[in-house]
């Protein structure tokens, strides 16, 4: 599983930081998915491996304009691409009504369809070939959520000794069973594939949160997970002086509940504009690192446009960039 | 009179150029207004002279989306920074539709007011101290408009024999005649501005046309024009081939138009994204100069992205880069 930060800033972009969009994938680059969509995401993407033809699906955390106002640009220029394939768009339904109205004042329509699906549905649930994604209700100004992807279809090892022990020759029934279909011999015998067959890991697991002031909300989610990605917008002592109201966290905050979570790899993004990413720069990004490390042990990164992360069948995580140095 | 290409694009972005947006200011940098703002002109901006704080009033020529799908986000950028003062949108109301549905759908309030003038009124006409802007209709896929910028408010020179020739001594009335104010003399007298100075030249007058596939419409606003600035989307082979269907010009079709109408100046822009800007690139953004300058005499521009033109008050004009090799 890969993901690339396409934009890390909160509310406005900075020279050095967009602001919200995430790309992932399973493996290559087709098919991917898209975590928000601010404004500038398919300039991002052009500097990026991921192309809009090969998009399978977007999901939305929630509606405020630094996760959404790329899309009308990002779908109209894959119309212009020529793309054909229906895309999926997981969001809330003023998401849609917002698209809808841009494509119908603006001239503009589609050659493809999009497949809208309220993300604010109780019963939300999304799948393909790769991957399950649910998604948890978080606390924000708006409702908001985070978007839990974890892996289908594991690779299966086929239980060799079983097989022969039961007289089921080498053959194309074994390939099939490999991919987890059962199937039938030609003595009429039922051969399933959970019998002869075992996945030898477990899935991976990753957290893609939206704005969010109470990482609690997180706690059953985490379990079972490798990944957790959380904005951090800003240190406690600027939080405080900001107060409660644009309902953000705090890196002390997320990394206290990562570290009680025990969460193995946490990485902070959506930073306020306020940090600067220059040595010297002050406020500086490196002030949310060093309060993040005093409260959490485990892998813990700041996310940068254009990072690369890795999350091997291992569950190590590494950033693909030459160094990470926040 | 100095102006800024934040975007030289036809359609979507690519790596070198954003699609259509352009700052222009009068004498120095505030205020200053904007015409077009696709997708990313915030994130232009960051990397020009120009403040959204400062800027006082956006001109759209027409809906599409790469003229239009910046507005949302430069807005509550705006807004976000804490501006206060009111924001002129000259646009078709569709675009109004556009922004108010964008803003509803998103959770987002501005900390200003915006006042909307449709730009399609026959009556148009919107001016400040140092600009009257009329526009002209065009010929595209959907209602489009140039923008005739007019400098306004010019410098008078004293007639001090005249003056003097009266008996009007040197006081504070020849700084409010020099104003352009009429003045009343102790000894009741009324002394008329216009009677006792001059304006030594003739005011810059530039248009920023949308996009159009009938150059010949701006026959009458050029009289008396020192710069077009003009679509030239695709080179006149390509045109043929890609049909009418788009209603772009070709750079010839600008250009012998120019020529016709005897233009000083002439600024191509709105590049189709496949002309590459970087040498050997083929098909290369220099066929379309080569092209235009087959049929036009006067002064040729290619725009680029962050390339500044200063209109002087002898109406030369000069582009501030080092160099414009298209």
């Amino acid at each position: 599983m890969e993901f690339t930060f396409l934009g890390t800033s909160a509310g406005t972009p900075t020279r050095s930081r967009n602001v919200t969009a995430l790309a992932l994938s399973h493996s290559g680059y087709k098919p991917w998915y898209l975590v928000d969509c601010g404004e500038g995401t398919q300039h991002q993407l052009l500097r990026a491996h991921y192309s809009v033809m090969q998009l399978r699906a977007i999901f939305i955390t929630h509606i405020h304009g630094d996760h959404t106002f790329g899309l009308p640009g990002l779908l109209t220029s894959a119309s212009m691409l020529g793309r054909t394939e229906p895309l999926d768009i997981i969001a809330p339904v003023q998401t849609q009504r917002f698209i809808n109205a841009t494509l119908e004042n603006s001239d503009s329509s589609l050659s493809y369809a999009l497949n809208f699906t309220d993300s604010e549905a109780s019963d939300f649930c999304w799948q393909d070939d790769y991957f399950e994604v649910t998604n948890v209700a978080l606390s924000h100004r708006v409702p908001c959520r985070a978007y839990v992807f974890t892996e289908r279809n594991l690779e299966r090892q086929l239980l060799q000794g079983k097989l022969k022990q039961d007289g089921v020759e080498p053959g194309p029934n074994w390939g099939e069973l490999q991919k987890g279909n059962d199937v039938t011999q030609e003595d009429g015998r039922l051969l399933r594939s959970d019998d002869y067959t075992q996945i030898p890991r477990v899935a991976r697991r990753l957290i893609v949160a939206g704005d969010n002031d109470n990482p609690a909300l997180l706690t059953d989610a985490c379990k079972g997970s490798h990944v957790l990605i959380h904005e951090a917008t800003y240190t406690q002592d600027v939080a405080d002086r900001v107060g409660p109201w644009p309902q953000h966290s705090s890196a002390e905050q997320v990394a206290r509940f990562a570290q009680q979570a025990q969460l193995p790899n946490l990485i902070l993004t959506h930073f306020s504009s306020r940090y600067q990413s220059t040595p010297g720069g002050t406020p500086n990004i490196n002030h949310l690192a060093t309060e993040a490390m005093q409260h959490y042990r485990g892998q813990l990164f700041l996310a940068r446009d254009f990072d690369t992360y890795r999350l091997e069948k291992d569950m190590s995580l590494i950033c693909l960039s030459t160094e990470n140095p926040f």
